[in-house]
């Protein structure tokens, strides 16, 4: 009180000036707050828009010309002054904050005035200024000159310049026209109806429709603060005025977009403290753009609620030390910034009398993980108890969403996902058709699988609980089927009867199943269990790209002995065999019946034997003989080529999304159409060379594969009748295997991560699955179970994004498009490949490989226990921030992880081997060794490792939550008060502290 | 001051308690600040390491953890406990500092206190504080007793574990040993010579070699403060003491490293508030490690210049929005901190009284680039106008350095080096070799170009200028020597003798222009020339590899008809040629000398002529009459996938070096050696899949390519006389080709961006270059001028980067290697070459080219008119913040990439005519162009993008700099001084602003 204001610093006034002292709740400050805050808020405020413009020197004309702008982020106009810059963390200083808590202190305030233009709005504010005895009468005239200069906005070039150019050009001469009407736009507002007005209307019609891209960044129901800022030479102290009008109301070219502005915050000062000003200007800026200072703005009811505002704001900064940061730095938007609620609770809620005793940490797990709609693992697979009380369950949920399942496939993404879906499935058909045609004498072959695939994969996209699950053929269903068909060979049993019957007793087995409830049991699978298996199905696939591709250096053997200069020396003839052999062979073998062998016609020795390819050179028992014919040229490289030149620009254009090249949709585009255009790539590149590389060849013909068996399998005749009821015993086995290869595939489709809405259908699933195994079995066609990888890969390239609404927000991941629609059209498309063929003919198979080899490694990225595997390798200094990290010992996250590792190194041995078969048992292995980690390990550390399921601990808090959308809003409200009360309690705290270190003043 | 203390907020007390107004530096504390940094500081302050400990329960015991600590960033225990954070940003709250400021004011501080143990220093405080009134005299015994509690620093597991384990096994007991000597450490100190001790000792040296790692990161003179908080339940309100020790003073067990403590903070309060207390103990931990506040504390006199300290610290601060930033974050430490030294002069400097009243714009480009030797370009090459005044300048300059460029040529990074180059050199030798070869009918082939590289390379690296440039065959010399063999053998002139005189006359030239000083004309050429150059030699580099790599589709050409099948169907053979036409043949051919043609004894008709290979079925005049005959198979395809993955390995390699994966020397190892790495991973495939892919060829005997020529070439007897004169012509073109290549490269690697320290030589180079074209010229081997890509590949492979002091700090860039070791190496290496044939040839091309390819792309990387080529692709909030960005128009820059990308077009153009010869005439109309843009651009504009030098237009000031080490540190202070004029004179406009804005205040 006794200091003199020249020397007295920024803090010392702020506070002195302030009648009463602030930040703690029970302040007057805060009471304020608190009562502004608490009123009824069903209607949100609108979002503001803030642009600062700066006075500036244009030859010898003032104007006012923008120099930044904040949606939610600051962008700045670069001093080239064409240019923004990219959007950034506002960093003020605490001077510059402390100076324009002065300025509200001391400047005009007028609150809820009633604008309808700025000349207006300025003659009342200099009015007042006047009456308060603040500013000198014969200053009116030019502080409201300066003020009604016109407004310069950083456009996009060529319109700028143009209307700029068209400004200087007329602008002297004061001519009627465009210039003219677009240089005294404010003035022009008064007289609407006159011709100018209309023009510059159209003008800025003209304008608005050209910014369209930016205006696209603010919210439809916006409101603009404009901030004006600038030096003069007239004035000897400072002219600040703060306006809020009753109305947001368009103030002609104030605002770069046609947003109605609502505030406007004025400070002309004395010359030669430009950049203060402006520094001061970008806090306000900043602070008009605070959730909870734009609340406070709005709903203020005088000058002291605005500085209780600010004191609220300085009590929440964020204070970097100056020696550890260089302020020149502009600090990228972070990906997610905490909402504003936790510190408008504190004030807008009344609990303030109830004092919670209890201390303690307040640490944890975040609690305000916002699930789309409250569908939790353990409510969908509760064991109701009833008969089929699951499956009732799973189609009442399903129904409702049935018609939104077709029209929300209609979008661009689905035609890159069914692409992309679509050549994986038929690689796999293809793939599985041929291991299965060798390993069952062809009873079930390519087209067998082709058919089978599209038949099932449509009836469960259309039917199923969770139609992202893409149904396959699977390895342990072939090796089952091959021990199977050995069997039946070896004891005379007919195959395709007793694999009918063993479908049938599946098919009643899960029927059971589901009848039961059974599939509750799969909630009890962990992160361990989880991440282990489809990891492991993961490197399944990735090895069986590799050993496919490195196959073709087995089938094209490289002749490394080559000598260019030797060409001569290479030949591979087919010689007769002597004729005493050949009449034997004549003799066994059958006369073949297609045309290349017309030859045959004639006696053996006529035969012209240096005419016949390889093949036929065999055929007839001719011997080859030469250095080059166990060698192929070229095609085993080309293969290499095609087969790396796929995944890596795939992998390559995935990436690409990262990029700063080309704008955001075309790279999105790219990357979401990256296996495609890999594809279409090397499938040219492949075409240009011309080399004869193994290719994709689909059978033609609607037949059987095998000519001996019909469509249909009958199930009585053959067998003997005991074989209709022994075969229960393998259908059990073949149940096991399918529940566990379904359910845990259903499990990781439906993971949280993937913010699913339309919950999941784990009954309805294994029904169907259980429908279709009788279904194939009659027909003869392979059986069919939920494929991980490849459902992984629909899920993945169907992933939504949000538009980031203010520039420099982080796009969040918004969920999955969850339709039936893709998984339709890819099984559709399936069936029809029959006919696509001559197109389909031009894919060479390492091409398919590659995209193998994409899917396994891409499946793996964002698992969990992979990115524990990479730490093994990584100095702790350099991991990554993972929030496990942050709470549990690194020696016991590696333990883990080794574990994990050691379990899946027995699996896939095991799978290597016969036990195979047994695979579905081993899962349950995993879910024992698991069990037994609950000993070596504490409860806090799987808490955070394991990610034991929040529904498991807290079931009974959330199962109030309800499955409807309209109860969830009461639980926020509740959840915010629940935050409240904490926030109270800390701050009580803290008010004790507080006295306690202030009892003793320094003598 | 009618405020109550409970409901009064942070800031107004911190102000109310503060008897004087701060932040203005007229205030009291801003004069207490300049008083105490004003001081003499010829002896800087000892750099601080902070450790905080908190109070904690273990079992039932309390101990003091180790919670965080600070060398310059923050490293945070992780809640595991078993980790150390990331080096950090401290983010602190105002909340914290503001509280700190009243703990100070309320607490007790104890400057240069005489202390020896810690139970002394806490005796000492506790008195203090009951003299003073401030602690019950009961309380006395307590503190002191959780004081003294033992201390647990955060370690490497093991250690901490067994420590630990001991401390608890026998703390109880307190039996004799080890353990609860450790426990009772800080006891022990007073009784050193006690058995206890010396076990302590031997114990502590043990732990602090264990913990050398962290040791390396703590400056050798570094003094600790140890921040002590925690909550105890006897007390009602907080017990805070500040304690500078007069001495430096290891106060046992307290610091994790062996570092004497000169500060102590101890802030014990009551339960419930430990977030709190933590908060603060962070805010006084990041005070300690400021520049600033650590020689405010070191020099402070009393408590009023702690808070001083604080103040101008808090008018520092840089503030995020808490809106905008979640605090949760932890923030990366920035590349570059701005120093405190700024900050301090306001200060320290006594010119306050000297007011500078022009205000303006303190913009413009940074000052603060610090050179680590002040050479210049405008200064190496001024024109001296004596006769070799600018020879002997250079001499004189690197004269001293001469020793130094040999043994600071042993580091490990040499070793790459050389290897990366050596390869370079001997692909280029061979390349350009074989292509004289040819072009020269052999009169200098690969033996000469060998023995020329090694000659003419290890002469430059051991006297020239500038040792890191890498003298090779350039194009536009092979072109010369194209033409001019032409003009000879068309002319009946003879080719070596006018070559030779052409030599001696450029060679007397170059002397000429060394004599007067003509290079200084080459400080005219800005980034656009010089950039323009060097992307123009990259890109032929890269189109060359390229070119090479393609070619050996075109020598081993693909059958890419071949069908597998009919394998049996190709063959080529050779057939003998009719009788007749043999004949003739037989006449013509003379009889071959070596033995593969012996059969050529026999007639004709008697060979075999299925046995001949391609080669010589040709050359007996056979025909070769197959379908394979034209083909060679899988070598393109080896070669394509050899090259394309030795360029692939390098680059990946070389990234790895931004990875997380193992140590930071690991890393940088594989970076180095990157590319040996993957010629060896390359080299080995090649050998393991053993296919004839081209292999390099070394010539292997010591004899001139073309037998009729010898050694030596002699000057007369072959030529008429006018041919010696008339040769001055050609010569006249040769020079100026070789002084423009020469110098331009040498523009290139002086670049200021490489911070060489120990100058150039431009003159001394050119000198040497003339030189060694004489002594070619009369040796009959290729001419040699300076390679600018492989140049660049020296300097970027011994490339130095500082290790960082502090955890968190960014390692700079220091500058190159300079030495003269390599680049001998490297040349001795390529004449040893001649003997290393047996190695060498088992490097496949391809992989050569791969290299060369990677050459080119690295060199194209780091120049600013590739950057702004990548800008047309990217939009411009993507746009990297490159500082010219800022200051110029797209527009503009657009523009003038556009003028830079024609002028290469059609250089590009006329370098593959016959007009290729005139290429240094070129780059002169590059320098043309660049002049005329001086119409189209502003100097603003060009100032930025071309980067004129500063040198230009700032030479007077920079001249006085003068160019020895010791007067460096005088201007540093000059510096300091301007910048604290500026900085005076914002601050006195502030006061003035705040005085204007301060005037009114509310009513």
């Amino acid at each position: 009180s006794g200091c003199n204001t020249t020397k007295c610093g920024i803090i010392c006034q702020a506070v002195m000036m302030s009648d009463v002292c602030v930040f703690v709740p029970v302040s007057p400050a805060a009471e304020r707050l608190r009562y502004i805050l608490g009123e009824d808020d069903d209607m949100p405020n609108p979002t503001l828009f803030t642009e600062m413009d700066t006075l500036q020197q244009d030859g010898d004309e003032l104007e006012w010309k923008e120099s930044a702008r904040w949606v939610k982020f600051e962008e700045k106009v670069e001093d080239g002054g064409e240019r923004w810059s990219k959007p950034h963390v506002s960093t003020l200083s605490l001077h510059s904050l402390f100076e324009l808590r002065t300025c509200l202190q001391t400047g005009t305030v007028v609150l809820d005035l009633e604008g309808y233009s700025l000349p207006q709005i300025v003659d009342e504010i200099i009015e007042r200024q006047i009456d308060e005895g603040m500013l000198s009468p014969d200053l009116r005239e030019k502080i409201s000159f300066v003020l009604l200069r016109k407004h310069r906005h950083q456009t996009k070039k060529p319109i700028h310049r143009s209307l700029a150019d068209m400004g200087k050009a007329s602008g002297g001469a004061r001519s009627p026209g465009a210039a003219a009407a677009f240089n005294r736009s404010t003035e022009d507002l008064r007289m609407k109806s006159g011709g100018y007005g209309r023009l510059r209307e159209s003008l800025s019609h003209h304008l608005s429709r050209l910014r369209n891209k930016f205006m696209k960044k603010i919210p439809r129901d916006a409101e603009a603060s404009n901030v004006l800022v600038g030096e003069v030479d007239f004035l000897d102290k400072p002219f600040v005025a703060f306006v809020r009008l009753a109305q947001a109301t368009t103030l002609g070219g104030l605002t770069e977009v046609p947003v109605p502005t609502r505030f406007l915050f004025i400070l002309l000062g004395p010359t030669g403290k430009a950049k203060s000003y402006n520094q001061i200007g970008r806090a306000i800026a900043t602070l008009m753009v605070d959730d909870l200072f734009s609340d406070v703005a709005y709903k203020a009811r005088d000058r002291e609620d605005l500085i209780a505002g600010i004191d609220e704001f300085l009590d929440e900064v964020i204070v970097l030390p100056p020696g550890e940061w260089d302020p020149k730095i502009r600090i990228e938007p972070p990906k997610k910034v905490p909402t504003a609620d936790k510190r408008k609770s504190v004030h807008s809620l009344n609990e303030l009398g109830q004092p919670n005793g209890t201390a303690g940490g307040s640490g944890g797990h975040a609690e305000d993980e916002e699930m789309p709609v409250a569908h939790e693992l353990g409510e969908e697979l509760a064991h109701t108890g009833r008969f089929c009380g699951g499956l009732f369950l799973d189609m009442k949920r399903k129904l409702p969403w049935f018609p939104s399942d077709f029209y929300e496939g209609f979008h661009i993404q689905s035609i890159s996902a069914v692409l992309f879906i679509y050549l994986g499935c038929i690689t796999n058909a293809i793939t599985f058709g041929g291991l299965l045609g060798d390993a069952t004498d062809n009873y079930q072959g390519v087209m067998e699988s082709f058919l089978g695939t599209a038949l099932s994969g449509t009836v469960f996209c259309m039917f199923s609980g969770q139609p992202l699950i893409i149904l396959s053929s699977t390895g342990p269903i072939l090796i089952f089927e091959k021990l199977l068909f050995e069997f039946s060979k070896n004891n005379g049993i007919d195959y395709m009867e007793l694999r009918l019957w063993i479908g049938i007793h599946s098919c009643i087995q899960c029927f059971l199943l589901v009848a039961t409830d059974a599939s509750y049991i799969i909630k009890y699978m962990t992160r361990f269990t989880e991440e282990g298996f489809s990891s492991l199905i993961s490197f399944i696939f990735i090895s069986d790209a590799i050993k496919k591709m490195m196959g073709s250096f087995k089938y094209y053997p490289i002749n490394t002995d080559f000598k260019p200069d030797y060409v001569t020396a290479y030949k591979c003839e087919c010689l007769a065999p002597d004729p005493m052999a050949s009449m034997i062979f004549n003799g066994l073998v059958p006369v073949p019946t297609d045309n290349t062998s017309s030859l045959f016609g004639l006696n053996i020795t006529d035969l012209d034997w240096s005419q016949l390819s390889k093949k036929e050179c065999v055929k007839y028992g001719g011997s080859l003989v030469g250095n080059t014919c166990k060698y192929v040229p070229d095609l085993a490289l080309m293969s290499f080529i095609l087969f790396f030149g796929t995944y890596s620009m795939t992998v390559s254009l995935k990436k690409f999304k990262f990029s700063r090249y080309f704008p955001t949709k075309l790279r999105k585009l790219i990357s979401d159409f990256s296996i495609f255009m890999a594809i279409m790539t090397f499938v040219g590149l492949d075409r240009l060379i011309g080399l004869k590389t193994p290719k994709l060849i689909v059978p033609t013909e609607f037949k059987p594969t095998r000519p001996d068996r019909g469509w249909i399998v009958l199930p009585f005749g053959k067998n003997p009748w005991w074989v209709y009821l022994a075969s229960f015993v393998p259908a059990l086995l073949v149940t096991i295997l399918i529940f566990m290869d379904q359910q845990i595939s259903a499990v990781i489709v439906n993971r949280k991560e993937n913010k699913l809405r339309k919950g999941c259908g784990y009954h309805l699933d294994l029904f169907w699955v259980g429908v279709l195994m009788a279904v194939c079995s009659f027909l003869g066609l392979p059986w069919y179970v939920a494929a991980t990888v490849i459902s992984i890969a629909h899920i993945d390239s169907l992933k939504m994004e949000s538009e980031s609404s203010a520039p420099g927000e982080q796009p969040q991941f918004l969920g999955v498009r969850e339709q039936r629609l893709t998984g339709i059209l890819v099984f559709v498309l399936t069936g029809v490949s029959i006919f696509l063929a001559p197109v389909l003919q031009f894919i060479p198979m390492p091409v398919l490989y590659g995209v193998f080899l994409y899917m396994g490694v891409a499946s793996l990225s964002g698992i969990q226990f992979w990115e524990r595997i990479k730490l093994y390798m990584m100095p702790s200094k350099y991991q990554p921030d993972f929030p496990f990290l942050r709470h549990v010992p690194l020696r016991r996250v590696h333990l883990f992880t080794l574990v994990q590792i050691i379990c899946l190194a027995v699996l896939w041995v095991l799978k290597s081997t016969v036990l195979a078969i047994l695979f579905p048992v081993m899962i349950l292995g995993l879910l024992v060794v698991r069990k037994m980690l609950d000993m070596v390990f504490s409860q806090h550390d799987l808490a955070w490792i394991d990610d034991i399921l929040p529904g498991k601990d807290k079931k009974k808090d959330k199962k109030k939550k309800g499955d409807k959308d309209d109860t969830k809003k009461k639980d926020k409200k509740k959840g915010r008060a629940d935050d409240s009360k904490d926030k109270v309690r800390n701050v009580k705290i803290y008010c004790h502290q507080l006295a306690g270190l202030e009892q003793k003043k320094p003598g």
